[in-house]
């Protein structure tokens, strides 16, 4: 940075790059409207005021100009796009930046996953940042990709884009002091890093236990008073919306002025449909407006806090010697959802939601599209369930949540253990996608409401092996197999034909295709889905992704079987 | 720190350190009084909630629980007390935890004074941080005992109690980018330092340009306009509350919730008789509580707030995994002037108003009290001045600021250039006192009011030469040479004898007697002065302290001659 020639043009001795002219400035650090001219060079604002000097001249007539948004906490991966997609498709929404534990594709590689998915998002117009990933794998009760102890961690810690350890969900780990957690923890506070929470429901005396360890930030609060006690125990709270946990509107009440300095509104999780169609941070700014938050605070916590979090200073306000992400807008009422343009460093990379700069997408190595290792068809046969007690758990589905609930059903009214689809029980599978034996798992489960065939999917959270739901079992060895015979992605088959797929063959977690077309194909999956299989879920392979991941509550299952989350510990399917 | 244990103690496995029941807890997290138990092990806060297992249990029976403060900005020179010493005065007052710039040290011994401080304020019940003296000299227009580069910082950016590039005092150095001062922003940046600011009135482009440099706060505002446009510009504002310097009332009106969490409270120059008998942040905070600032925000502003801007994490809040730095109150109005026990990383320190634990001081080194160097007495002689125009410039103190009015005066009224006691136009010196020559300058000054005799003082900002004021030649150069035998200090002579005296032999800034024994002497030291030599100024020496300052506008004298601020050159006594 050339502070020496950033200093001559806000005094108006130097032309600078760019004048904004008659500008409605929005200043989350006063919290204010104001009006003003802005002037840039080398990619920062160098001053905001009265200027005239500049090679390049925007009258903005009174429109508006505001920070662009930087997501605290968002999983690249679950966008199911590759960096470079993912920056096409939220730059025109006035995201210019993110922070995200690459922890999906930690799973499946390993630190090889989080080097590339460092050098899949260089030299983009969008800044990348990323947590290190510390629960690889998030529990001992399944098969992962990998396993990444504080050993391999340390090294990424110099990387100037790792900006914290990421979110601790093994709060097992810490309560009762795990050697490999707190050796992470360890290494954190001696690096002097952040250290990202997860803790849903984590209260009381466990949640000062927790927070010992040195745990700053939390975005799985689900009420107010969860909120309010960690934000007053001192965690920064993150108002998740993203497309299956919306939490924004519940937690609102909370922001007050003591607490909107210390609030971030993410979105965790969001798939490519929702991002093109409805939108990404601008969307729940949106919302959070029009639910009567004041626009300089909507925007403060999706800009100017997310940066003060991480300690990316110079960031995410209007002011001089701040970098210059900025955008255009018509109001900040419903054209918040449409900026007119987008600046990135200083340059416009969008306008009227229309990319304006070319990006490129670095290549994938080819070990990184053959990450899903099966050397054998499944058959029917492997799904087969035979009772050994007369009364069996299954996991229920809660609409709109990633914790299930776990229920013991009668078995006696199934004959053999098998799917029940006019009662809505079906079966459940889980294929260890890594050693190439295809060991598998098999549950039943309430809520999909599926009518007939199966969905797989290779994004099965955490450890990301083959997870699979259907009701019958030649479907479900169907599904699998024609899965593994695309290198992973979602899947729907139906009466031994495939009705719908969206290949993701990037660690079985990503497209390699465009952002437009990936949501395209997951488009006509998931109505393909609701129309022959009659599901009555709006995204069943979201709730699909979450039922492999043993640190939500309450029943989940993993390639190594049903694990009771409450207990921590792997439990039978039948009870005696 | 032993995290296991504190989370065990958390979870109640263990018995805490210390327990304490029934507080009413002041919550700078939430800015709520809330109720509940807290538990503290090896000096930190495991809990808040509720809890029964500890060694120790104190039943505050409703009383309240407060963060200590923390002070962002103090020169611990200023109270004329030896870290240990100030630590001994403040402890009692509800402050455990300062950062200081050290450069009058600095300006008289250069890096070996910044090592000399962290080594003096070493291994007692406080916390001693430094920022780094930026501006050593402050400008050439002087002659200090040390200069500085950004090579001589370099090496203490890695002690942990160093935290920031000290305030820019030299602002005309950023805006015209001086190579030694660029090089100081450099390294700060690169070391990812905070830089501290001083601009007092410093507004519009060239403020921007200022901001350029990546300055981060300011402590010299003086109208909330000039406030509200440096925070409006990403500053964090300091509200002063100093013995001569009060800016916090003025600028109360700021106060709101979007500015809230980058404000901080701090006294940057006390002396040690207003410390003793008003109070240090604790009169500031009740202050700002007795004009209307909530509690809990007060509190913040003196206690979170400081830590957060410094990037001392896990301070100045009672939350678990915080540091265990606190103070009990009787009330949360007039009781904020005297604590009922003050706690220092979980032990007691203070008990109504008293130290309950040993503080020693540690040896101070010889060198350290040799530091004015005058090889030859002064005689009258040394302070004629010869005329040689017919218009003289005078320097106006303005009372209770630190920036003077520059007046042209005719001489034909004067005969010789004399002072003018009747007039109020007093003689004015400064005696350069490094190199031994004793040379000197001379000026004249209104506003002191002192009808006879002389005033001297080793204090002198910031290069601290000895400077004089008098209404006569003869006092004059007696009281420089008496101040020299002192090794420094203050001093007030009338009619060729000491009246009073403040012996501040440790770098001619800092008294080695008690904080009570270095307020007593200047309790009398200013009585005399006014009863005897009928000043009209409540403290002249701190107004004196000021007069040989060249970064505060108007007219000031160095030891090179009259300083024109606005112009940053030196000027002659007399217009032709």
């Amino acid at each position: 940075m050339d502070y020496e020639r950033l200093i001559r043009v806000a005094r108006g001795e130097e032309p600078a790059d760019l004048l904004i002219k008659n500008a409605q400035i929005v200043n989350v650090l006063s919290g204010k409207i104001e009006s003003g001219d802005v002037i840039i060079a080398d990619g920062y604002f160098a001053g905001v005021g009265s200027y005239t000097n500049a090679g390049r001249v925007i009258d903005l007539k009174g429109k508006y100009i505001a920070p662009t948004y930087m997501d605290a906490h968002i999983h690249i991966e679950s966008t199911m796009l590759t960096p470079a997609e993912f920056a096409r498709a939220v730059l025109p929404k006035g995201t210019t930046s993110t922070v995200s534990d690459p922890h999906e594709i930690a799973n499946v590689f390993g630190i090889r996953g989080i080097e590339l998915m460092l050098k899949l998002s260089e030299s983009l117009p969008f800044d990348f940042y990323f947590t290190l990933s510390s629960c690889v794998p998030a529990t001992h009760m399944e098969t992962s990709g990998a396993k990444i102890t504080a050993e391999d961690l340390e090294r990424l810690t110099l990387n100037p884009r790792i900006v914290a350890l990421a979110e601790l969900m093994n709060f097992p780990g810490v309560i009762f002091h795990d050697r490999e957690v707190m050796a992470k923890l360890k290494l954190a506070h001696e690096r002097k890093m952040i250290v990202d929470g997860h803790s849903p429901g984590l209260l009381g005396n466990d949640l000062n236990a927790y927070l010992c360890g040195g745990i700053l930030s939390d975005h799985e609060c689900t009420s107010v008073e969860e909120a309010r006690e960690k934000l007053k125990k001192g965690m920064w709270i993150f108002l998740r919306e993203g497309t299956t946990e919306k939490n924004l509107l519940e937690l609102l009440p909370l922001v007050n002025d003591f607490t909107m300095s210390r609030m971030c509104i993410v979105s965790d999780d969001k798939d490519p449909v929702d991002i093109l169609e409805v939108g990404h941070l601008n969307a729940s700014v949106h919302l959070a407006v029009r639910n009567g938050i004041s626009p300089t605070t909507a925007f403060r916590m999706a800009s100017l806090n997310p940066a003060s979090y991480y300690r990316l200073y110079f960031r995410g306000a209007i002011a001089p010697g701040y970098k210059a992400d900025f955008q255009f807008l018509h109001n900040l009422e419903e054209d918040l959802l449409k900026p007119l343009a987008v600046f990135k460093d200083g340059k416009m990379v969008a306008e009227n939601s229309e990319l304006i700069v070319p990006i490129s997408s670095p290549t994938i190595p080819e070990w990184a599209i053959r990450s899903v290792n099966l050397n054998r068809q499944l058959s029917a046969d492997d799904f087969k369930v035979q009772p050994s007690g007369s009364k069996m758990r299954v996991i229920n589905v809660i609409l709109g949540q990633i914790f299930t609930k776990g229920e013991v059903i009668e078995v006696d009214g199934m004959r053999k253990a098998v799917p029940d689809p006019t009662e809505d029980i079906l079966k459940l599978a889980v294929v260890e996608r890594y050693s190439g034996q295809g060991k598998l798992s098999v549950g039943f489960v309430k809520g999909f409401g599926l009518k007939s065939g199966a969905l797989a999917s290779s994004v099965a959270h955490d450890s990301h092996n083959l997870i699979c739901v259907g009701t019958n079992d030649n479907d479900m060895a169907y599904a699998i197999n024609q899965l593994a015979r695309l290198n992973g992605g979602l899947i729907a088959v139906n009466d031994g034909s495939i009705i719908g797929a969206v290949p993701l063959p990037l660690a079985g977690l990503m497209s390699v295709e465009s952002a437009t077309e990936t949501a395209r194909k997951l488009t006509l999956l998931l109505r393909a889905v609701k129309e022959k299989l009659s599901s009555s879920l709006d995204n069943p392979f979201m709730s699909l992704s979450f039922l492999a991941l043993p640190v939500i509550p309450e029943l989940k299952l993993t390639d190594k079987g049903l694990v009771d989350v409450n207990k921590f510990e792997i439990v039978s399917l039948f009870e005696s």
